[in-house]
C-alpha cells in the first residue's frame, strides 16, 4: 500500500515539470501544501493559470508582456535606443536589467540556434530582427548569447546579418568571473581569459 | 525597468509557498515555464486544485483519502489489525509504507503537541485516538513521531492514554543513523546510540 492517492501522485508528477524538483522534493511539496496550506496551493493554481494564459511576447522584442509593447520598448527614450542588445531569453533579459547597466533595448530570441532540434533562424524571430536592422535606426547590436556551442553559433549567425546591414557588433567579454579562484576555473575560460587580456 | 510583468510577479510570489524554494528558484521555475512549457503549468494548476480541494482524509485513520476511509483501514486484514503506528503527518506514514515492514494499521496526528502555537490534544484528534483504544481492539501501539522535543512531548502524552486503557506502548528505536559516521553524530543521538546499545 505505499501508493499515494492518485490526485496526490498526480500532483506530484504535474509538480515534477518544475526545474530541479525531483520525486523526493515533489512528494515533500504534494504533503506540505496538501497538510498545511491548501489555501496557498489554491492561490498558486490560480496565478499559474493566469500566467500561462494570459502573459503574451511583446510585439517588437519578444519578451514577456502582458499587452502589445513591453515597458522597455514603449519608454519614449530607451525604446528609441540605437543599440540593441540579443538574448536568448527574458530570464537573460532580466539579469541584464539587474545590472542596470544597460540603457538601450532588447530583442528576445526565445531560444538559440540548433538545428538538430529544429530550431533555426525563423523560430528565433530573425526574420524581424532583420526587419528591425533594415529600418537603419540601430547602430550597434551587442549580442548576449551564452558563451556555449550554440550561442556562439546563434551569435555568429546574427553577426553576419548585422554586417549585411552594415550595423556594428559586439559581444559580451569572456574570461574569469568576478570572485572565482583561478584554480577551479575551466581550460576554455582560462584560455579566454588569457588571450583577452588587458593592460594594467 | 528591472521588474516582472505583474502576473509573472504574482507567479513568483506564489511559488515562494513551495518548500526549499527561494527568490531565485521561484523566478526560475515561473521563466522556464512560461518560456518553454506552458502546458505543463497548466495541467500543474489543475493538478494542484483538484489536490487542493478534493483530497480529504480517512475518517478512522485520518491520513490522505480521496473517500471515507482509506485502502489501509478498508483492508480486510490491516483494517482490523490489533497493532496501531501513530505519526505525526501523512508523509511519515508514507515513509513507513515505504519500508514494507510494517503490517498493521496507522493513526495520523497532523502534527504534534505544541501549546505555544495552539495545538492542543484536541487538534490531533487525541479524543478519536482515545476512543479506538477504548474499544478493546488494539494490543500495541508503535508511538512513530519525531525525535524531537514536540515529537517526544506528544509521545509522553499518548502515551500515558495507552496506559490508562491498558495498551502496550512502544516507541521507534533511537540512535545511529544506518550509514552515518560517529564522529559527525550530534551528542544526543550519540547518548540515544550508547545508553541503548545492545549485545553484539
Ligand atoms: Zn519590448
Ligand atoms: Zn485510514
Amino acid at each position: 500500500m505505499g501508493k499515494h492517492t492518485p490526485l496526490v501522485q498526480k500532483l506530484i508528477d504535474a509538480l515534477r515539470v518544475l526545474p530541479s524538483v525531483g520525486p523526493k522534493s515533489a512528494q515533500r511539496m504534494a504533503y506540505q501544501l496538501l497538510e498545511r496550506n491548501r489555501e496557498a496551493g489554491l492561490q498558486l493554481a490560480s496565478a499559474l493559470h493566469s500566467a500561462m494564459t494570459k502573459v503574451g511576447h511583446c510585439q517588437r522584442c519578444r519578451t514577456f508582456c502582458e499587452g502589445q509593447i513591453c515597458q522597455i520598448c514603449a519608454h519614449p527614450i530607451r525604446g528609441q535606443s540605437s543599440l540593441l542588445c540579443i538574448v536568448a531569453s527574458a530570464a537573460d533579459l532580466f539579469a541584464i536589467e539587474q545590472t542596470g547597466l544597460f540603457a538601450g533595448r532588447y530583442f528576445v530570441l526565445r531560444g538559440q540556434l540548433s538545428p538538430l532540434d529544429g530550431v533555426g533562424p525563423t523560430e528565433l524571430g530573425l526574420d524581424a530582427l532583420s526587419q528591425q536592422l533594415g529600418q537603419g535606426k540601430i547602430e550597434e547590436v551587442i549580442l548576449a548569447t551564452n558563451p556555449t556551442v550554440e550561442g556562439e553559433a546563434t551569435a555568429f549567425y546574427i553577426a553576419e546579418l548585422c554586417r549585411k546591414h552594415r550595423v556594428q557588433v559586439s559581444r559580451l567579454a569572456q574570461g574569469m568571473p568576478v570572485g572565482g579562484e583561478l584554480e577551479f576555473l575551466d581550460g576554455s575560460t582560462l584560455s579566454y581569459a588569457l588571450s583577452g587580456r588587458k593592460p594594467f
